[in-house]
């Protein structure tokens, strides 16, 4: 192997290095959420109403009488750009992967809300016909759309292929899925009134980097000697490990309701990583006494970016990729549950009273109110 | 004027010509539309089903018991690019219009199938942090999507704004808006099965190009001596007219129900043209006695791109941008109800029995079943 750089070494990967600039983005958001929350009101010219602790949560939820509305519009990011990348390498399509990558970013967010995914509608945004030229990668992204729906038991119910010379990049396509689902009964609504003290938190494990954190990864890739092909374990490149398709967890929180188990809050850790725990505007303390394994991609990330344990679980989702929050009593059925859906789950915590901050035991590393600004 | 040169008049410009290969996106439209075809028995999993008739139409509807519920995504397209570069001449934004754009074309499609729009969701994916840093431009998209759901009467749910550098092209965006909205009460479904010939063809009026042709028109702008600042009306450039932003007609819809008019079908004028006309399945015969005045940037282009009416009305919607299929008797009073809401309407034409085909009789042309093949 190459050796690296020592200039490359001298300091960690931030995420902001990595080319985001949240900054930027945020004004625009902040103005954007000011804007939405005034148009609450329409709804009542219809007769329903918003459920208003749904703003700022994952998914949007709406009361319409006989049951809520959720529903949602997600991004698959830039993980694209690694399959293409790999594409190139190893000749294989990936695009099964990335198109069950793409649905999981809506699914795991809508149901975070207490939703049942009803209907999953694809938009497809290629930088030119040319894209869908491709049959055999064109087919992967059919194949693994139509399978990723047939796990979460949602309806595929159409949506938008257009071909996008000079808005979207040459050779490229921008993935996203919206998803419209029910909260019924009622009760199923998880929007954070029922989270208290003495709750648990089960944490189900991710099958790696998932959808975010993808810009790091692909900044990283420039000091590896072998880039993609570096391998993670033996056999394993980095660029494989990588693709690992981000997990769906509908299975469980249906299977939960079905067991009677009623989350009382849920946490899709998606970008800024571990924080997301912090996602719920009350004040609690999050005491974490069991960390999940780390899979071995985000070792090894976290090993060439150089992060300590803070910065990487302020970013990744270190072996975490959703969280549900349970009363005690349901938490060991909780992961049984999750088990028997094929998802790995721990009791990784639980709530306390006391400032709002997480706290990581095994790690020694905490984390403050101020950590966390998504409203 | 500087003179055309003679080998740019050599041709009309078609559609294929603008940049956009059909027949290199359908074999995938196709291959997906069977596969999320297949994906519907999971609703009855959830006791749902869904309105099959929907399928191929503008928006899914599923049967969740009290009411229906329709969800669609759709993309703005390639409009943004004129914005882009009407900027650069003029210094105004127009992402004000964009965002209206962008808005009417997922309620235009939602509403077809008789929904109430109740919540959108915005997806803003642009090729870097720095696009939403000019915030002169984006306090206008933000805006311009608010004034656009007031318009309507829809809730604004949240949305993405990712950037995503090398999917998105530099100082490019890639718009959408995904829209879910309520059939309620279920009688107002209009997926076609009460199309029937004597029904009345009211077209409701276009404000210019809105956003579909846009390949096609910019395409134009390499042919004109002026560029985007060649004047289409004394004191109207050409980038101004194209940038007048889509009409949304949900208030016409919504109005129709409270007037007690349910249409029995309708159509969404976008690409295509008047192509449109013939979307539904059933053999009738669509017989056009009347057309709206053609907007001034509608002629322009048709004169420009050397189009004879065949094509401009097979691609643009040359006045025109949506239709209502409504019982002979409610005709003048759709009209009515749509001029009171602000829009202008004619009765066009009417359905009779015979072959599948469109005869817009003032001008002598004719598509027969063979022009549009959207399922």
């Amino acid at each position: 192997m190459k050796p690296v750089a020592p200039h490359q070494q001298s300091a960690s990967l931030s995420y902001e290095q990595a080319g985001v600039n949240y900054d930027l983005i945020d004004p625009l958001k902040v103005a954007a959420q000011r804007a939405a929350a005034a148009t609450a009101i329409h709804l009542t010219s219809h007769g329903f109403t918003e459920v208003a602790a749904s703003r700022g949560e994952s998914a949007y939820v709406v009361d319409v009488g006989p049951f809520y509305i959720a529903s949602i519009v997600e991004c698959l990011g830039s993980k694209a750009l690694v399959a293409d990348e790999m594409r190139a390498l190893t000749g294989k399509t990936y695009y099964d992967g990335i198109a069950q990558d793409t649905i999981a970013m809506a699914i795991n967010d809508l149901i975070t809300v207490g939703a049942t995914p009803l209907v999953v509608q694809a938009y497809w945004a290629a930088g030119g016909s040319e894209w869908f030229a491709d049959a055999q990668r064109a087919n992967a992204l059919v194949e693994g759309w139509k399978r990723a729906c047939d796990v979460c038991g949602v309806a595929w119910g159409g949506g938008e292929t257009p071909a996008l010379a000079g808005i979207v990049a040459d050779g490229r396509i921008d993935l996203a899925a919206s998803c419209t689902g029910l909260i019924n009964p009622k009760e199923r609504l998880s929007v954070g009134d029922k989270l208290a003290p003495g709750d648990a938190i089960v944490l189900l494990a991710s099958s790696g980097i998932h959808a975010n954190g993808l810009s790091l990864a692909r900044k990283l890739v420039e000091r590896l000697p072998q880039g993609y092909l570096t391998p993670v374990l033996p056999g394993l490149s980095y660029g494989d490990a990588l693709l690992a398709p981000t997990l769906l967890y509908s299975p469980v929180t249906e299977a939960l309701h079905e067991a009677g188990i009623t989350p009382h809050y849920c946490a899709n850790i998606t970008g800024h990583g571990w924080r997301k725990l912090l996602r719920h505007p009350a004040a609690h303390t999050y005491r974490i006494h069991s960390v999940p394994e780390v899979t071995p991609v985000m070792k090894f990330i976290q090993q060439h970016a150089q992060q300590n344990d803070r910065e990487a679980y302020s970013t990744l989702n270190m072996g975490a990729g959703f969280a549900l929050f349970v009363a005690a009593e349901d938490a060991q059925r909780t992961v049984e549950v999750a088990h028997a859906q094929g998802i790995e789950a721990l009791i990784a915590g639980q709530i306390e009273s006391g400032t709002k901050r997480l706290v990581i035991e095994p790690l020694g590393i905490e984390f403050g109110d101020d950590a966390l600004q998504l409203r």
